[in-house]
C-alpha cells in the first residue's frame, strides 16, 4: 500500500489534491480507474487527461487546468513515470525446486525445472529439463515446455502450446527514459505475457511483457526461431512469423499474416488482417490492404552492386538533371 | 507398430490397398522402401509417385491411377502428412540427471546436467553446467559444450566440435500445414541434426531438426551467434558463417561458401562452392558461379534517402517517361 | 610457464633469438611488454613492429631485419598466431553448485546456479535460477541476473546492472585463421567483457569476449534482446541499441549513439557520438558526425516491387544510355 504523496516523495513530484489516497496499481489513461495512477505525458494527448477516470495523474505544469483528478506535478513525466514504475513491480520469491504452493496437474515436471509460487499447471503438460517457471505463471492443459526455457512471472500461457529450448517469455520490455544528463532509466514493466490456444513458439525467440498492459500472442500463432516481440505488441489469430523476425513496441499484427524470415517490423504500426510480407523486408508504416509486399535490394555480384550504388545515390539529382517532376510521372 | 489402416482411421483417409500392411517410419518419395509410408503432395510430382518403392503414398484421389502401390486417399495431402508425423515422434524419457543407459567415456560432466536414455558420449568431452543432453544423442571425442546448451534427441555431434552456450540443436523445424479454415498444423520432424568434426557454433545459435531427412552442418564449418539454420538445411564442409545470419529450410550451401552477419537466405536455394556473401544481403535465388555478391541500400543521411527512397519507388515510371526499353539497354 | 622455445615447437616456428625466455602471454603488438608474445600479420604493420617492445614476435622471414626483439618465424602468421592462443587459454574448474572459494555478499543466489571458483559477488544482488556464473567472474552491487544466464570465465560486471534470460556473455569470438586446405582454425579468444555500471542487457543478446584485450559496454548502456556483439568492441556510455542489431569485429560505438533494431554494422569501424541510425540499416563506413542516418528499402507491393528491381538493376546502363556523367550531377 502506497499513498499518493508517498510516491510524490519518491519521484520528487508535487501533489495537487489528495495525499492520502492510496494507489493500488498503474494504468493507462483510458482504463485507469479510481485507485490508480496513470501518466499524461504531453499536451497532444490532453483529450485523454480530460476524459481519465483514473485516481492521480503524472503531468506537467502546464496541464493542471485540465485535470479532472489528483495530480503528481513533475518537469519530466515519462521520467517520473519510469521511477514509478519500480514501485509496482512485483518481487519474485526465489524459490528452488518446485515451490509447494504450486498447483501442478497430472503433469511431468522434470526434476531440475524451478517452480514458483503460486503456479498453476494444467493436465497432460511436460515441462522439461532446466525449465524455469516463475512465480504466478499460469500453464494451461496439454503445453510442452522444451528445456531451459525462462517464463518469467505473471505471464499465461494456453492450451495444447509448444515453447521450444531457449525462449524466454515475459523479459521486461525495452522502454527508457533519458533524463537532462543523457542518461537512461528503465521502465519496470508491469504488464504480463499472454500467450492463446494451439500456439507454437520457436528456439530462442523471446517475447517481452507490456509496460502496463499485457503483449498478446493469440490462439494458432506460429512463431519460429530467433525471433523478437517487444512489449506491447498483439499478434492476431493464425499468423505466422519465420525465424529472426523482429516487431518493435506496440505494433499490432491482424489475423492470419504471414511475415517472412528476418523482416524488421517498426513499432506502433497497424497491419491488417491476410497481409504476406517477404523476407528480409522492412515494414516501415501501417498496413491497410491485405497483399503481398516486399522491399529488399536484389542480390548481384558485388562489383554490379557497386557500379549501381554509386548512381542509387545520386538519383535525386538525375531526376533533375533530367528535369523529370514529380507531376510528370503522374499518368505514368 | 500400426498399419496402414490404424493411420487412415487417425487421418480421416480411404486405404486403396492392403489395410495391414504395418509401416515402420515415414520417408520421402524417393527414399522410401515396402515398410515406409511417404506423401505425393500434387500432379507436379506424379513422375516421383510413379518411381516410388513406397509401401504406401499419401494421396488426392486424382494421382490414384498412377499410384504403384497402396495409398492412403486424402482430399489435403500436406495437413494429412502433418497429422501422420505425430504418430512417428518418438516419445521422450524425462530423465533426472545422467540416465543410467548413457555411455559416457573419460569426459568431464557437470553435475548438473541431465543426459537422457541411451546417450553416447566419447573420450576427452566437456560438458558443462546446466547443459541439457536428450536421450539417443551421440557426442564424440573431444567435444565441448558450453553452458546452458540444449541437444535434443537423437542428434549426432562430430569429434573436436565445440557448442557454445545458449545453443539449441535439434528443435522442430519450422513446418506447418493449413486447413480450410486457416489454422495452422504442426509437423512432427522425424529427421535429426547431423554435425560434422571440427565444428563450432556460436552462442544462441538455433540448429532446427530435418523433417524426414537430417539437416547436416558438414566438418570444419564456423558458426558464428543467433543464426538460424532451418530443417533440412545442408552447410558443406568448411563455410563459414557470420552472426545473426538465417537460411530457410532445404537450402544447400556448397563447400567453403563464407556469408557475412546478418544475411537472409531464402529456402529450397542452391548455393554452389566457394561463394562469398557481403553482410546483410538477401539471398533470393540460386547461386552457380563462385564470386562476391552484394545486395543492400548504402547508408546515408536520413534526409538523403527519403530524397532518393521518392525517386527509387518511381524508377519504372522515370523510364516510361524516358521511353527506355530494355533492349536499348543491351548494348550498354 | 611456457618458454619461447616450447611455443616455437607446437607451432612448428624458427626462434630467432632467446629459446628459453619465458613468455607469460600474449598481448597487441601495442601493449605487449618484455615477458609477452605478440604478432605481426603482414608488411603492412611494419612500424608496429618497430615499435614494439613485445618480448617475442611471430612474424614473416621479411621482416626479421626490421624486428627488434626475439621472434618466431613462420609462413602463415595468423594461422600460427591462432594456435598460439590455445596454449594460454585458461581451464575452467568445473564445479558443481557454489564453490568454496567463491566471495559472495549480502545477495540472493539461487540454488540452482553454478558459480565458479574465485567468482566474487557484491551486495544486494540476485542471481537467478538455473544461471552459471564460471571461474572468476566479478559482478558488483545491485545487480539483478535473471534465470538461465551465462556469464562465463573472467567477465565483469558493474553495479546496478540488469543481465536478461538466456543472455551469454563472455562467448568466444568469431575468430579463425584459414590454412593452405582451406580449413578453419578457431583463436582462443584471451580477453573478456567488461560491462559497466547501469547497464541493462536484453534476452538471448550475446557478446563476445576480446581476442586478447576485452570488449567493452560502458556505463549506462541499454541493449535490446537478441543483439550480437563481437570480439573488441566498445560501446559507449549511455547508448541505446534495439532488439536483433549485430556489431560486427572491433567496431567502437561513441557515448548517447541510439541504434535502431536489426541494424547491421561491418568490423573495425568508428561511429562517433550522438548517432543516430533507423532500424534496419547497415553501417558499412565510419561516421564522422552526429545526426541521422538511414539506408533500406522502402516497403512496397511486391508487383511494384518487381517492377523497381527491373530497372534497379540497370542504374548503370541507364545512365550510360542517357549520357550522364557524374560530372553532370556536381552542381544539381
Amino acid at each position: 500500500m502506497i499513498t499518493l504523496g508517498e510516491i510524490a516523495k519518491i519521484i520528487n513530484a508535487d501533489v495537487v489534491g489528495d495525499d492520502n489516497l492510496i494507489i493500488s496499481s498503474l494504468s493507462t489513461s483510458s482504463s485507469a480507474n479510481g485507485d490508480q495512477l496513470t501518466y499524461i505525458v504531453n499536451d497532444k494527448y490532453k483529450q485523454e487527461l480530460i476524459r481519465s477516470r483514473a485516481g492521480a495523474v503524472i503531468i506537467n505544469k502546464g496541464l493542471l487546468d485540465d485535470c479532472p483528478t489528483n495530480a503528481l506535478v513533475v518537469d519530466d513525466v515519462y521520467l517520473a513515470f519510469a521511477k514509478t514504475t519500480h514501485l509496482f513491480k512485483k518481487q519474485i520469491s526465489h524459490s528452488h525446486g518446485i515451490h509447494s504452493s504450486a498447483k501442478i496437474g497430472n503433469s511431468e515436471i522434470s526434476k531440475s525445472c524451478v517452480i514458483g509460487e503460486n503456479v498453476v499447471i494444467g493436465e497432460n503438460c511436460t515441462i522439461s529439463a532446466n525449465s524455469v517457471i516463475e512465480d504466478n505463471v499460469i500453464i494451461k492443459d496439454n503445453t510442452f515446455i522444451y528445456p531451459n526455457v525462462s517464463i518469467l512471472q505473471g505471464c499465461l500461457i494456453g492450451e495444447n502450446t509448444v515453447i521450444s529450448s531457449g525462449v524466454v517469455i515475459g523479459s521486461e520490455g525495452f522502454g527508457n527514459a533519458r533524463d537532462k544528463q543523457g542518461h537512461w532509466h528503465a521502465i519496470a514493466h508491469l504488464g504480463n505475457v499472454v500467450i492463446g490456444d494451439n500456439v507454437t513458439i520457436g528456439a530462442n525467440t523471446t517475447i517481452d511483457r507490456g509496460t502496463l498492459e499485457d503483449t498478446q500472442i493469440h490462439d494458432g500463432v506460429r512463431l519460429d526461431n530467433l525471433i523478437h516481440i517487444a512489449h506491447n505488441v498483439v499478434i492476431g489469430q493464425d499468423c505466422a512469423i519465420a525465424a529472426s523476425t523482429g516487431i518493435a513496441g506496440s505494433t499490432i499484427l491482424g489475423k492470419r499474416c504471414m511475415i517472412g524470415g528476418m523482416v524488421g517490423i517498426v513499432g506502433h504500426l497497424n497491419i491488417c488482417d491476410d497481409v504476406i510480407v517477404n523476407a528480409k523486408s522492412t515494414i516501415d508504416k501501417d498496413i491497410a490492404s491485405p497483399g503481398i509486399y516486399t522491399g529488399i535490394m536484389p542480390l548481384m555480384s558485388h562489383k554490379k552492386w557497386q557500379n549501381i550504388g554509386m548512381w542509387l545515390l545520386k538519383l535525386d539529382k538525375i531526376t533533375k538533371y533530367l528535369n523529370i517532376k514529380l507531376k510528370d510521372l503522374k499518368a505514368k
